[in-house]
């Protein structure tokens, strides 16, 4: 490779820093996690690193070892000295001259930040609007990869529209997940979600509500909503990692209930917050 | 932000440059192109820009003067003075710390290389071998996004076959296109090819590979085809900027027609050249 030019500026390319290379930012060729910490403890940190290394596995990302992982989380989480945190990292298969067949030889790229989780206190008292967009997303959302340009313009149609949350509907009508969170319904005496074998990801924070819903009493369904059914509900509801269970008072141009967080929703939140401690 | 880590390094996440926190690695926010001279012209440069003007509009990246690319462009294929050379260059939506919505204010990242084209004179001699794989891609693949692990996974699926490309097939059993390439059968006194209505890319190298493949005489249709017709064809031939068009004389374990690459591929690359003096 001869050149490189960044913005209006040619630089001979020998002289980039990998970086500029990655994988990642050519064809979003990395995974990725983000987890969070209640009061100083990381919530569900094991289900997350096995959850990575499933992706990893599934876009033959390989010789990353797990216990690494777990040990920069650790050393990153303790430097950042923040209770309730918002850690994200992503790995990419390395930095090379742009090619889609990779070099074996490449070293992955390790990338990780610590934040403070925002405080969603108003969305969990006063409920979220939401809005539906198609899922434009590729066929293996089981794995958790970078390639997320789907999810960011499903997000932003809803952020124009006033909205919270994008729904994503498939081209058989059915919703499958929000563009970054879990997607449930009370309907009567169940909590109903859409199945794993569906194209989602098998988030943890579903995994972690479905439990709650379980515990207060409620009967699981594990079969995708059409939009009818989920406007029909009694409450609707989100689960993602930064904001765990969030109620959904307004769905598209439709209020849901009486346009509060519905009483399971309240109780599911309680619930799920009691696995945090 | 607090803090970031970079491999095994804590650093402060304010300290970092810009280029970390690039929405194209996050999410493959963005879009690219790829163009290539033939002794020292580039080929098909304002069908480009308009594709990328495009795929910009596609994921509503703004603002940005296609003069002004183009000006960067010329500028870099000047410095670099390689005749036959490849560039690639993309645009990301900006840099900001991670947030599946966007900042209105953001400045896009633009990034270019030229290099030299890789001689494929021996493809062109021996015709390539190609294997099918699932086609994973979104649903937006008339956007050329960075959102390519899908077209990635399937390349190194090939590569461990000793294939040169892979074909992707859609959930019906049709092939939509390469992982890098439109994909063409000669079938009696026809070329045929998936129509721009399917989830493809709409390639510019398949457009003048089609009006090659009117000008020797043969009548076009757009139809996607199955494996088995494909298989069943006289002649195979892929076709992409960087290769133009390259027989295919091996689909998965199949031999196609006498195993070299066939008479109308032959005058179909001639007439293509003929496209580039």
């Amino acid at each position: 490779m001869r050149i490189a030019m960044i913005q209006d500026k040619i630089v001979p390319a020998n002289e980039l820093e990998d970086v500029y290379f990655d994988r990642g930012i050519f064809f979003g060729d990395g995974v990725y996690e983000v987890m969070r910490s209640y009061n100083g403890r990381i919530f569900a940190l094991e289900e997350h690193l096995q959850r990575f290394a499933g992706s990893m596995s599934g876009i033959k990302i390989t010789g990353v070892d797990i216990d690494l992982i777990r040990s920069r989380i650790l050393k990153a989480f303790d430097a950042a000295g923040i209770v309730n945190a918002k850690i994200y990292f992503h790995i990419t298969r390395g930095s090379q001259p742009r090619d889609r067949v990779w070099n074996a030889a490449l070293k992955p790229n390790f990338f990780l930040t610590v934040s403070e989780v925002a405080d969603n206190t108003e969305s969990k008292t006063k409920g979220i609007a939401v809005s539906t967009h198609p899922d434009w997303r590729w066929k293996r959302c089981d794995i958790k990869s970078l390639n997320l340009l789907a999810n960011v313009l499903a997000a932003n149609d809803a952020e124009s529209k006033g909205c919270s949350e994008a729904i994503l509907v498939d081209e058989d009508s059915l919703i499958t997940e929000g563009a970054g969170s879990a997607f449930f319904a009370v309907r009567g005496q169940t909590l109903q979600t859409t199945p794993l074998t569906a194209n989602i990801l098998p988030s943890i924070t579903r995994e972690y509500a479905i439990k709650a819903g379980r515990n207060i009493g409620l009967e699981i369904i594990e079969k995708s909503l059409t939009v009818d059914e989920a406007v029909g509900s009694d409450e609707l509801l989100i689960a993602s990692t930064t904001q765990d269970t969030v109620g959904v008072v307004r769905f598209d141009d439709k209020i849901i209930g009486d346009g509060k967080p519905g009483k399971y929703t309240k109780l599911i939140t309680r619930e799920f917050l009691s696995f945090t401690v």
